[in-house]
């Protein structure tokens, strides 16, 4: 034996969870190729599994196990629980990949998206873009149907999967509601800063964080305090992660966000950071914006016209919201009735969501 | 009061229980509706209500119900069961929401479909069409997520909703699978009779009538020999469903049918009729037939050859085999542990998939 020895896991270890989450991930859709084959074509589990493991924050099933160790304390996570948290995660794959079409994206986790990757494989059609987006239209519509199957099989108690049940129902309708709000104010900047914080309400507070950490927290049975805490912890962090998003779809490194810094100014996206520059530009900033702002041909250099302008009238106002919210859940954690090393956790992960640069 | 007397009501009555699946449609709509509203804009739910009670043969919900009955016999049928029925019709809205964005087609049911009828109502936008597409996708999204929740919500007891979410699972990526499938082939006509059936056995075998008369038949608690004879009817009238479909998408009369009699052909949709007709032509018409089926601008004098062809070298095999699997399901139903009046209902379903026009 030598005398370095392994380090001791902290209590709660992220990095640990991921990887037991995707094995549950890896073995689901391993055991769904092995029952279909030779019937389906492997491209249904290859192109889900290329696309979930290219990738991504994990940061619902993430959240789902820091809300179940709030409860439950620091004991080793069941599988049950596992399973569970990659569910979402396999959901929200879906709907990316609806979510790629929508937005015409090329690229995610800097692979093709999967409408594009699904082109890809089918290039001898006639028109292998088209069949490529019915595809990815299919395959979404599959992912989801396997994210149910996969929170069904995970070995819940019956009471535990009817709170389950009843939390997911309130998580998928709101990232529903969250997404046709978002397209009905895309390529219509207003300064209503009001209606996109409603948008990041229903996508991103309640789809990307608070039902997430609800659901953890209700499969370990967590009384109301711990609920309740868990709840105004991921309102601002929910906010904050968003707003983050949003500046990174514009101000972002492509080389680190994988996606395109274009698309946003591109289909003229409602976020906070246009309705706050809109709402503060002098006359001159704000036509200018409204002209470029939607243009689906919009260039690299008009695309740093938008950014000047979004620099100088809302940028800040933006940084700002996000630390103002990072103070707030870090006040709600500091009286938090977790055990130490979930609020550590938890802390760390909004400090991750604060200042990402991915 | 006078001599003339209601007829007593036959003991199934299938235009009483899809009155009261289109019931529990209705309120479930009516209930989202008033708890999105403002947030929420009225047309997500009116959008899915106009689709649903534009038409439809409500199958599934029917074929559930007379599962539950095939099990309990006839006394009153119980909401729990019909909230379970029309789930199925939502999630089957769902289905045919991303179908139409997928086969763009512009009516079913004789009403736009949904892209079109967003289109329409968003006719301002730059690229309506474009629009009217990619909101659809999240309304089929969201008419899923509803479905489930209809589900969850029925009041159905813990043993019931475990059995009825494993029914579920397996026909949702039952009929995934299928649609993936019928993508695969549809421009790529050929002889290959097995593959159509395999499709007909995923889309319309397990999804359109074995699994829904399962899900009733375990919430009913079936024993597993009404469990066998429910299956052993579904798989021959589950074919004769899909073969009559077939028949009407290409020698349909669209003022029936309520769709294209152009499209399947446009499309170039790889069904048993094509594949009997190219296993059966001779050179000279399976030439013609390859060269017109999958041609998107096919005109009616081109659609009229392929209509001779078809009928000269297939029809008669696809009616035939219709009455062969009718006369399957009849003899089923002749051994079947049911109450008189279930068999009844289920051989009026069956003269009618095999019979209609529409």
């Amino acid at each position: 034996m030598t005398t370095t020895q392994a380090q001791p896991a902290t209590p709660v270890d992220l990095a640990a969870i991921r990887t037991r989450v995707d094995d549950e991930l890896d073995r689901f859709l391993r055991d769904k190729a092995a029952a279909s084959a030779p019937a389906l074509p492997g491209e249904l589990t290859d192109t889900v599994r290329d696309f979930l493991f290219a990738g991504g924050k994990r940061i619902r099933p993430l959240l789902c196990v820091l809300g179940w160790h709030a409860a439950s304390g620091c004991p080793p996570v069941p599988r049950p629980i596992l399973r569970a948290a990659a569910a979402l995660e396999l959901f929200h794959a879906a709907v990316l990949i609806h979510d790629d079409i929508i937005d015409n994206s090329d690229t995610r986790r800097d692979h093709p998206t999967v409408h594009r990757a699904l082109a890809h494989r089918h290039a001898d059609r006639r028109d292998p873009d088209r069949f490529g987006a019915h595809a990815a239209i299919v395959l979404g519509d599959l992912a989801m149907v396997w994210s149910a199957e996969l929170l069904h099989t995970a070995q819940l108690t019956d009471a535990q999967l009817s709170e389950a049940l009843e939390v997911l129902d309130g998580m998928r309708a709101d990232v529903m509601y969250g997404q046709y709000l978002d397209l009905l104010t895309t390529a219509r900047p207003s300064p209503d800063l009001g209606r996109a914080l409603q948008i990041i309400r229903y996508k991103t507070v309640s789809y990307t964080c608070e039902r997430p950490l609800l659901l953890g927290a209700v499969l370990g049975g967590a009384h109301p305090g711990v609920r309740e805490a868990l709840a105004a912890y991921a309102r601002p962090i929910g906010e904050a992660f968003q707003l983050r998003d949003d500046l990174l779809g514009v101000f972002g490194d492509p080389a680190h966000t994988g996606k395109s810094a274009l698309e946003d100014l591109r289909d003229g996206k409602h976020t906070a950071l246009v309705a706050l520059a809109l709402a503060n530009a002098d006359p001159h900033q704000s036509a200018r914006l409204l002209e470029l702002l939607g243009n689906p041909d919009l260039d690299e250099r008009q695309a740093a016209t938008c950014r000047e302008i979004l620099a100088a009238t809302a940028r800040p106002r933006v940084e700002a919201m996000i630390r103002a919210r990072w103070a707030q859940a870090d006040r709600v954690l500091e009286e938090a009735p977790f055990p130490t090393a979930v609020g550590r956790a938890l802390r760390h992960i909004a400090d991750v969501v604060v200042s990402r640069n991915t």
